[in-house]
């Protein structure tokens, strides 16, 4: 069997993590790394991965099949997406929810033109987290789906506090509220706000001689990232910033608490929770996954934009139909 | 809109739910009920529904979309499933594990010749536990993947014990046990036994005069169904058992251990849940959410035999695919 040769655009986290990934699935292979860098400065995960310059892709067209694009949804899949739609099957993660529907009209006229399928947005959240919302709600017509995320770093509020002044380094964790969770799970079908979904904690190391109330007061009120959330501000030591909360966890779920019968006397909950080590070592996975069915979709003659919502799930396994029937049916 | 027009087959619980399901989905209608009974001996829950002999289906190709097949799989469905597939698009609720794929390519065939779509094996178990456990595995290729059913009653279980000797009334409550799923949750990967992961509760009306202690043996020691579970029996009077045990709840839930990293030093748990107050309820409600799928499959051309892994979640909502983009991924 001819394996499917992935490329990965793009040397940060979820790169590495795609790295990684590719290594637990035997019908493929890494044939490099894309980067902007200078090719040499770049030291990969594991041993013997090729590392080429971003602009030496399109001459390597015919070596890869599916191009993972792992950089970030602010300014580099914005560019990179159309670029690499025009010559190659990709998978995004692309992950600005209001600007999802302009990204794939972009991407599905190039992809088109070119014969390639590329996969926008996959990951978890757009991604499994996407499809779980639709299979819910389709299941369950008359009822109301909540999303929680977390507990789990967000690199945006991370960043946001590294910003205020006095503050040498921090990490933001989003936790869900368990009571709001639980109501979901009763029926009671509330209208939450946003302080009543989630809580922000922060663990921040201070630089020598700042103001401890003020970079609380800082955080706590800062426009749109925390001022609505009930916050925590700890104070932490380098050392132990670096020990308890250096790894990347995630997680989160989707509940649809819905109703059926003659009079809506049945209450059904469905409900789809991750629980992750590592957001980017799980994002890698799943835009793996979705690599596999671009391949194979392309095969088929397939081509355009693509949301995870349009892949059937058999194209996401390793399995043959047959298979597939007889040990997961 | 051209309304979807479904046609229930056979008239049970599930074609009950089927019908009361319909009236939840605006682009659907419900043209009639078929049954091997005598027309005029159905009264159908709601009113205003027509009822046929299911002889009469053949003569009514042009005005039904979708047939949804509601009997049982033991007989009814390995005999309509063939005859229904040679000229309508059908789902059905196929629940016969072992012969999943012997049904899909009898079905198969008779659909591609027809040019109809089957969709078979449609529900939670098989049905979105089968999703789910396709994408955890594929998702996450090193891990081990766990299926709980319950808390909930099991009608094969409930009919075993009513055939025990001096038992007059039972129901059967299969229930996972809550270590076996902490130690999923925990990373354990364990290998369960029958006994380790469900137990079972049986509620029994006793004929007058009969046995208590010979009844409960006969219960436990029962092969296949009870001997290799722990099992509680109950005896309730009559009107307990009518007052508490009436309802056909049930629910479980598919959990998918994972690791990934560069020495598998991330661990990552997927879990769906099901928590559901009437099975044959969400049974229909999935079952409904298909023949939307086998409806717009066929529109475009597409035949044959169907799993729910075959088709694209996108095809089981009613909103449009830009709608989707825009609310739900």
């Amino acid at each position: 069997m001819n394996k499917i040769r992935i490329g990965i655009v793009g040397y940060g986290n979820l790169g590495k993590s795609v790295e990684l990934g590719i290594r637990q699935n035997n019908d493929m292979e890494l044939v490099g790394v894309f980067s902007r860098r200078d090719p040499s400065s770049i030291k990969t995960v594991t041993e013997g991965v090729s590392v080429y310059h971003i602009d030496d892709a399109k001459n390597m067209t015919d070596q890869i099949d599916v191009m993972v694009l792992c950089g970030g949804s602010l300014s580099d899949i914005p560019e990179q997406g159309p670029l690499f739609a025009s010559c190659f099957n990709t998978v995004d993660g692309y992950d600005t929810h209001a600007k999802i529907a302009d990204h794939f009209n972009k991407i599905d006229k190039i992809a088109k033109d070119s014969g390639k399928v590329c996969i926008i947005s996959s990951g978890w959240d757009p991604g499994m987290f996407s499809i779980n919302r639709l299979y819910a709600e389709a299941i369950l017509p008359e009822g109301n789906t909540y999303t929680f995320w977390g507990r789990g770093i967000s690199q945006g509020h991370s960043d946001a506090v590294r910003r205020v002044k006095g503050v040498k380094d921090a990490v933001q964790y989003t936790i869900p509220i368990d009571e709001a969770i639980e109501a979901v799970r009763k029926g009671d079908m509330p209208e939450f706000t946003t302080r009543e979904k989630h809580k922000r904690v922060c663990y921040v190391v201070m630089e020598e001689g700042a103001d401890r109330n003020q970079i609380e007061e800082d955080i706590k009120t800062m426009p749109n990232y925390f001022a609505d959330y009930d916050t925590e501000v700890h104070f932490v030591t380098e050392e132990e910033l670096r020990k308890n909360h250096s790894g990347m966890p995630h997680g989160g779920l989707v509940i649809r608490y819905g109703k059926t019968g003659i009079n809506n006397e049945h209450s059904h909950t469905i409900e789809y929770k991750i629980d992750l080590d590592s957001n980017p070592d799980f994002t890698a996975s799943v835009l793996i996954a979705y690599a596999r069915a671009a391949y194979r979709l392309n095969k088929e003659g397939v081509s355009g934009a693509k949301t995870v919502v349009d892949i059937a799930p058999a194209y996401l396994s390793s399995k043959s139909p047959e298979e597939i029937r007889k040990t997961i049916i």
